[in-house]
């Protein structure tokens, strides 16, 4: 932590700054410059150091050295997390793909998605129970039937699920049918939800809030950490911009940064990163090339029909099938795994685009 | 409503549309231009069918003509809405004045500063008992002790109390003890949240998400008013941006927007929305020149040593009883009413920043 | 200026980076911290310095703690700067109106127009010849021919005059008509532009590009500074963000933030900021609570006709003249100087909105 | 074009809005709705008529159904261009490759650093004399003297030339030197050098605005394309948001939106796309898995000590050269063509990093 002074600061000023920081128990190192004096403190201060340093009189600015997150920090663990559910590895030079509809709607609508996402290849499928919505008289999901239903579906397909979790009461309802819970974009910093999801084992893939930096959403998954529960994914799905073609802006370069700075994997979201359907397919491809970990693909039998009207955004079957094949070619270029499964070009002739 | 359509779409496509439309029991009305044909919508339509008609094969965009939200707009309510809290007007005319701290510490910290607040013309008091922090280390609030304090120094001082809500489990317990509850940026689309606040009749200040457009705002205040509760107050608090010497960049030309769209009494928050001390009192005059219906203002009487770093934004007593004193002046020219307390300068003499 | 290190940094690499400082003539002083070591820098470093740093291997960061701008700084000239344009002074206390319409278009309109500005209380006229297009098809502003028609209009009603110039090319010709020169929200980082304005004395009105910082905005200004003309007012002019509703953000923090860092006059440019008309008068008010300098509005005697489409932004006179009535009671509560002249309402009868 | 109502508006103001747009010699179409009103056009309107139908009284919004531009409108020209200079193509199927320092330093360190780019597999040699710096204290770049440097080097090993121009006066100069003229992000609205650009035949790469949308960057082109100049290149280099971390956040959804708004070749720059030296690789292939048809990247023999400081996200050579060797695996599972040369490994031994 380094403290920087106003220019005009005292000397008496400064001193009461130096033994304020001493009865912290950290050292103060005084460096006087032309303008201003530069405060360095060596040792390990408490978190609220740095709060009450910046309110001080004289005081102008005071510059974190090191990173206020420390379970998410790749500092603090070096190694790739791998992640393990039932056999599927999320991490390292694995690469996961999850699919499927923005909305469970129906058994027989999750039954079938559910058969085409395995076909293609996919290993986890994705599908929302619980909808957060903008405004109050959108749809809002079908609640735990929509779990019942998935679960169903992922076990009779040999698929892991994963569905989004919005307020801290249906954690463990949710944990109790899903493989994987999701944290939305709008909880990224809904604290009372990732504190409750630090208390339970199962894997929690946290969503970046749409204005969230790369620091707020490192300290949002610290959260979970720090409550014990080590299994935690960070999806990049967008960040808000003034570009409205898209719905929001991907902003890929996320994934190598934060790979660099945690050990966490990091899943890809084109479907909302975008919210077009021509551009999900580049957009994935992409987001493999720049080293993601896994990608997240809304993909629907009948988009024009989706519950929620993000269909606009799902892939039809036959596209998502003939992307995770090229998937496959692309994954060994930057050291992934990834296989797609065995099945034929017909198993997806009746849901062309 | 009105579809438009992509340039090269067949007959056949529009039928279906037009048929599509039909079946939703509103008018289609077709308009053929020389690249594209537009398909206005006449009648109320469910508030789904624009998502379905977005994700229609041929469809480019679906714009709204109306908005989505109904009982917030001043279209459903002309006359402005004012909230009576024992006896304290906020909205129309009426200028209010919350002060107080980031967070309650104390019982004699809370009282003192009510004191102060009372003094220099304020009516409601304002602090924390739950705080929102982006990482788990930083200082979280006293809790519901803190709420106990504040209540005792309202009501000892005569000021009404706003408080923090984080989750709906504690709706209840913060209702008990304040005369408002406030939802903060992170959590303006918690959507459990709010759907919880729509169920009680204790007055809300909904702040404004630090990305959130003026539309989605709205939609957020439209949840708590169908749950239905009408005491909502709007809170502009500064939106992200890229400069980085304000905390936030508050938006200003929102209060008078909000206030022609919607008839919700509109706050403003100078304190986060610069996040510096030496511009509260400059951005507290500007959005009373705007049009604000109250001002919510962080005052502490030891801002070096605020528990939550916060200090840094906090005004000084004499600082915010001078502030008031020239809202004073300020209120009539733009319409307003607000009389300061008749407390001697000497009543602040300790408190100089 | 302190260098941060890497914490895997080793001892020799120091040494380089201690004696590259040395060698360039300032004084390294090394703090090592449990987990970096910190290099403040003590002396005037050659502005490039730091750049050579910043790329240095072992180097995670460099901070500069004096600004890069001087001439534009506060610091360096601690007392407001005034500039007197024929007797008409911009900065300090006194509170400058701008006002005419985003276009000259006729001698007719612009005498016209010229005539209410000055009954209203304004003392300089606004218009542009030559106007920066998004497209190329759009209007693009009458020329050299404009800029007679508007130097004539001011004569006649006694106002200074205002307009843009694009490119240095058409600076002297500009200048020639014109008593302040405005540079454009997109030509801000115009650096040939900037440099051109540099080397004459008209004064310099120049708009913060619509996503600058405040500190490149001075840095702006340092460029024209540094040329030799010490006649610059800052512009705020609303940036971009998310929000669709109005035109641009209106950063009213900026007037404030500018007037602490910079001795510069502020205008405010409230018909841009928002772009809308009914948003135009209480963000003038704003404006001026803030601590403006001055203001900078459209007004047009034919909106709806106005040859740029701005008209949408721009005041009809009586709302002008209203507006300006009402600064008059306004400017005195915040330490300003404004007067109205005293042309009776009807001098705005037909013009009203 | 879309004519949007007030709620209010009345019959006599609908006549008269009717009335105008027949007058323009188009065709209104009335659609009344149970709220407002709708006016479709129907017909070539003039390109102003949306702008003064904006500002009508009664008139809440006029939403455009054709874009602004044409040229650049693949709705125009379906067919990708594909620019051919000197044997070298660009658009269409093929991927190029540019690197090079940020300025030109001397001949030994151009002649060196275009040895290293042609060995490399790279076809076009990029390099600053003129450089647009945020301070006027910063290095500007070597002038023409640094335009010769480079093209003696381009000559001599077989590369073709970018170089950035910054004003209308140096464009015949630039062009006369280099083989592109690289237009930089801070001018991408600066219109009169765009429409200089227009009246020569040299290639222009056309850099986004850093706060930019698709719509502005196209018009841009388009001012470029109709001054006669067909020869356009778009330039993805990254936007400004709230993150800081990354320099800018590359926008990478933009390469395929582009291709699909506009014929014209989309290339890519990772490196101020980013602003760190070990993000460039991962974005580069990104980049080209999201269909990009070039890269700009820069290289540097000896980043620490780059004049410009941005050697900080300058490649060493190996670097470069191992990820040319991975685009020439990764271009072909997308469509795209890319050879690197068939230099040793050794080339590159003394420049690792």
């Amino acid at each position: 932590m380094i403290v920087i002074t106003k220019p005009d600061i005292s000397e008496e000023r400064i001193a009461e700054i130096v033994q304020y920081i001493e009865k912290n128990g950290v050292q103060p190192h005084v460096s006087r410059g032309t303008d201003r004096t530069v405060i360095g403190i060596i040792g390990k201060a408490e978190p609220t150091l740095r709060e009450h340093l910046r309110q001080m009189k004289g005081v102008e600015e005071v510059i974190k050295v090191s990173k206020s997150y420390k379970l998410a920090s790749r500092d603090f663990h070096p190694d790739d997390t791998i992640i393990d559910i039932k056999g599927v590895k999320i991490g390292g030079s694995n690469l996961v793909v999850m699919g499927g509809p923005c909305a469970v709607e129906s058994p027989e609508q999750i039954d079938e998605i559910a058969r085409l996402v395995k076909a293609a290849g996919g290993q986890v499928l994705r599908g929302g129970a619980f909808k957060p919505r903008t405004g109050p008289y959108s749809f809002q999901g079908i609640g735990v039937e929509g779990l019942e239903m998935m679960a169903e579906a992922g076990r009779k397909h040999g698929l892991l699920t994963i569905t989004e979790v919005m307020t801290p009461e249906y954690v463990d309802i949710c944990a109790q049918y899903a493989d994987i819970l999701q944290v939305g974009t709008r909880n990224m910093q809904n604290f009372d939800l990732l504190r409750k999801l630090g208390t339970i084992q199962t894997p929690v893939l946290l969503k970046r809030g749409f204005s969230a930096t790369y620091d707020e959403f490192l300290n949002a998954a610290e959260y979970i950490l720090a409550g014990g529960n080590p299994n935690v994914m960070l999806c990049e799905r967008g960040i808000r911009t003034f570009e409205s073609y898209t719905r929001n802006t991907l902003d890929l370069a996320a994934i190598p940064a934060l790979q660099q700075l945690s050990h966490l994997p990091v899943i890809s979201d084109p479907s909302h990163g975008t919210g077009r359907r021509e551009l999900v397919e580049p957009m994935a491809k992409a987001s493999v090339a720049a080293g993601a970990n896994g990608l997240i693909i809304e993909m629907h039998t009948d988009p024009d029909n989706s519950m929620t009207g993000d269909g606009v955004q799902s892939l039809f079957p036959d596209q998502f099938a003939n992307l995770l094949k090229d998937l496959e070619k692309l994954a060994p270029i930057v050291g992934k795994q990834f296989s797609t499964a065995k099945e034929p070009a017909e198993a997806f002739a009746t849901w062309k685009a």
